[in-house]
């Protein structure tokens, strides 16, 4: 730090991550005296909810996402750095990333959560997780080419193993990404193949707790479980992975072949939050103070899908949007106040700043899309099921994506694949290899297998 | 091949390639009695001449492709397989992938090809080229991540090297990577950055000839570099690269710094025809009859890039989309009578078949584009510059864009950035690593340099 700073003294705001919470805490403090100071490893928001439409070729990685810089570059006091925080020193109060050190005032960790492997991370390369942009490419990329693979083998006249689609979890994620599939597979690439019946392709949904959606009221998981079903997805619950590997699942001791496996279980906060050396709840997740912040540490906020709390009930908070939002909000608040007050805070006893609000969750409701003109929500007292919570789905993510652009493109991308059944970005970038594919080999693209001819009557 | 195919005999065309050149072949011989495979390594056609605005952020890059499968799908005589092909036995009559081979009446080689380094490929990495999807998306990370790297640097207080953009190649792709950079520069960045000025990057253009544009008339040569001057863009002329290392290229012996370095310099024809066994010109090109089909082989036809063929007047026909396309529909036709006359072929002593027609290029004019409202058109003796020759670009590129939904994408992109100034997708995937930047550690991220503290003040 030198001279001018400490003449200018300007309270200095660093927030790591620009998820839902982050940003939202960055656009509550824009404006005011603070000095902001956003952190994300990557340049852009986003929009979590609508990743599995990536991953399903709907939707292009930029209708869903916006340069962090863009959103907040208007806003003189705030600064964006793209970098990847690696620890944070309390005490000296610095953020550290591999280069450089920012020194705060206050700090907001918003870093977020990935899935987990529940111990088993060498089943990732097999079954990936939907995160970020890149694992929705990496998911699409499997999809499509699992496709693209079968039809050769078939058009080779090689034995085909059935295509099968495997989904880990039966949350909201792998309820919408079972759901899509199951339409591409029936609709979209209906007609466009030779040799194979894209409709006659498996989509299996696992789930190891009895209901799918479980986190919904009864009457919806049913409603949902249906839905599903309809659309030809199988789902079996109560049903727990014991293994996976290159191209075969196993439910206990069964062992099932797997064109392609999506994970979408497990919660796995990110490695920052045990990096602050405090006690967290087993998926990783800071135990916080009411207020969000540390233990001892009144100018330190955990947010988000990273922070553990509970609420009134003794329940704990989801890791949905709406709880980081509010929370982004709520932390900016305080700053906001503090620093209006020129105060000076001194922790009691028990390490909270005791003149501060509690932090109370307002749930303003839960959806879930299923497919096409599918979904369930949950909007106080009102349980909607089917068409109508899919139009509240549709309307609600139109509204909170980011950018005019972006509703504009979206709303034209789902129009025209509810009249086409068409998706609109089905390409495969990055490579054709596929683990688990039979034609698969890791030391190159299919070099050891002998050539086979393919005849005109042989493709049927 | 069994022998339920001799039985019924249809005529089996195979394509390979299904850019401009094999995709037009493929649809001409639509509903014709011959039985087509199209063969391509990627699931999608790329309209080649967008590239660039995916490279500058501006369009997605499913906006600018669409599914082979999806195009060609309502004919029931087309089928399309997802192979690379390794070899083409000419004895045998089939084409060879890595597993298996597809056996052919008639054969349309339409393989394209990629940028050239004058035997120099390990510059590559240095100074990736523009072919492809995945080649545009390595472009667009490399230049949004220089700038988000020169934003780190100078908040740490580091020195701060130029931000120096280079482009190697005057021709349409280098002019239209080069004036689309000097825009984002001025305009689409601006405002964003707290800690550098991205306005103050420089653009350079290199050209080994005396002139930019050089395949066009002198005057549009002029126009073009007087408005790439009046965007910003330092244009170099008659400037030979002699070497490229991360971070620097050198113009003779003068070394340049460059943040990022992009190759449009240079062709090189796809290595299949090279395999074909036939006599190729220096950039690999197959030297084609007349007739589009090669030295005794009239069963097999060379199109687009890939083939090396002079006019009327000497010239050799340009690698432009229009060449492949009008060629595509020749040898279609040509294929398409000789299985109507039900002819068996006997070609002449020079290897040719004596009975066809001549492969005359219809030249309907050339468009480039050199940033907002700048563009430069030939088209028959009208020679247009300016705002008018740019409309004409414009709107010739989305009437030859495939599929409707992409017309209007791209119509909204377009009209939402020439409002905004905006590019519509500035995001960074694949990782952070930029080779040639101060702080590239080949071993990791930055992993090496002790870290430095960012002060509010240092910040500017």
């Amino acid at each position: 730090m030198n001279s001018k700073t400490e003449q200018k003294a300007a309270h200095r705001v660093v927030i790591v991550g620009a998820g839902f919470g982050g940003l939202t805490a960055a656009e509550s403090l824009a404006r005011s005296a603070a000095q902001v100071t956003v952190i994300d490893r990557r340049n852009h928001h986003t929009f979590q909810p609508l990743l599995y439409q990536v991953a399903t070729a709907g939707l292009s990685p930029a209708e869903i996402t916006a340069p962090i810089r863009s959103i907040l570059g208007r806003h003189k006091n705030v600064e964006v750095l793209m970098a990847e925080v690696t620890a944070v020193d309390l005490d000296r109060r610095v953020v550290q990333t591999a280069d450089f050190e920012v020194p705060y005032d206050s700090l907001i960790v918003a870093a977020g959560a990935s899935h987990a492997y529940f111990g088993h991370d060498e089943w990732e390369k097999f079954a990936p997780g939907l995160k970020t942009i890149e694992d929705a490419l990496e998911i699409r990329r499997r999809i499509l080419l699992a496709f693209e693979l079968a039809e050769r083998q078939a058009a080779a006249g090689e034995h085909l193993a059935p295509l099968n689609f495997v989904v880990v979890g039966a949350g909201p994620t792998g309820v919408e990404l079972a759901g899509t599939l199951a339409e591409i597979c029936r609709h979209s690439m209906a007609g466009e193949f030779r040799a194979i019946d894209p409709a006659k392709a498996r989509i299996h949904l696992i789930e190891g707790g009895p209901n799918v959606l479980p986190t919904y009221p009864a009457d919806l998981s049913r409603s949902a479980l249906e839905q599903l079903e309809r659309l030809g997805v199988e789902v079996l619950t109560s049903s727990m992975v014991s293994k996976v590997e290159a191209g075969a699942i196993y439910i206990g001791e069964t062992r099932m072949e797997a064109a392609v496996i999506l994970w979408a279980a497990g919660v796995s906060a990110s490695p920052l939050g045990k990096k602050l050396g405090l006690p967290t709840d087993r998926a990783g997740r800071v135990l916080v103070n009411p207020d969000l912040s540390i233990p001892d540490h009144p100018e330190v906020f955990v947010i988000g899908d990273l922070a553990s709390l509970k609420d009134v009930r003794g329940n704990l908070l989801p890791g949905v949007a709406q709880v980081a939002i509010q929370q982004g909000r709520f932390v900016a608040k305080i700053i906001r106040q503090e620093i209006a007050r020129g105060m000076r805070r001194t922790p009691s006893a028990n390490g909270r700043e005791p003149s501060r609000p509690l932090f109370r969750y307002h749930d303003k409701g839960n959806l879930a899309t299923i497919g096409r003109a599918a979904a369930v929500a949950e909007i106080g007292r009102v349980h909607l099921s089917g068409y109508f919570a899919w139009l509240t789905w549709l309307f609600v993510h139109i509204f909170f994506l980011i950018g005019f652009r972006n509703r504009i493109l979206v709303l034209i991308q789902w129009a025209s694949s509810y009249v086409t059944y068409e998706r609109g970005s089905r390409l495969i970038t990055g490579g054709t290899n596929l683990p688990g594919w039979r034609g698969f080999h890791p030391q190159g693209p299919e070099a050891e297998r002998g050539p086979q001819e393919i005849s005109a009557a042989g493709r049927k």
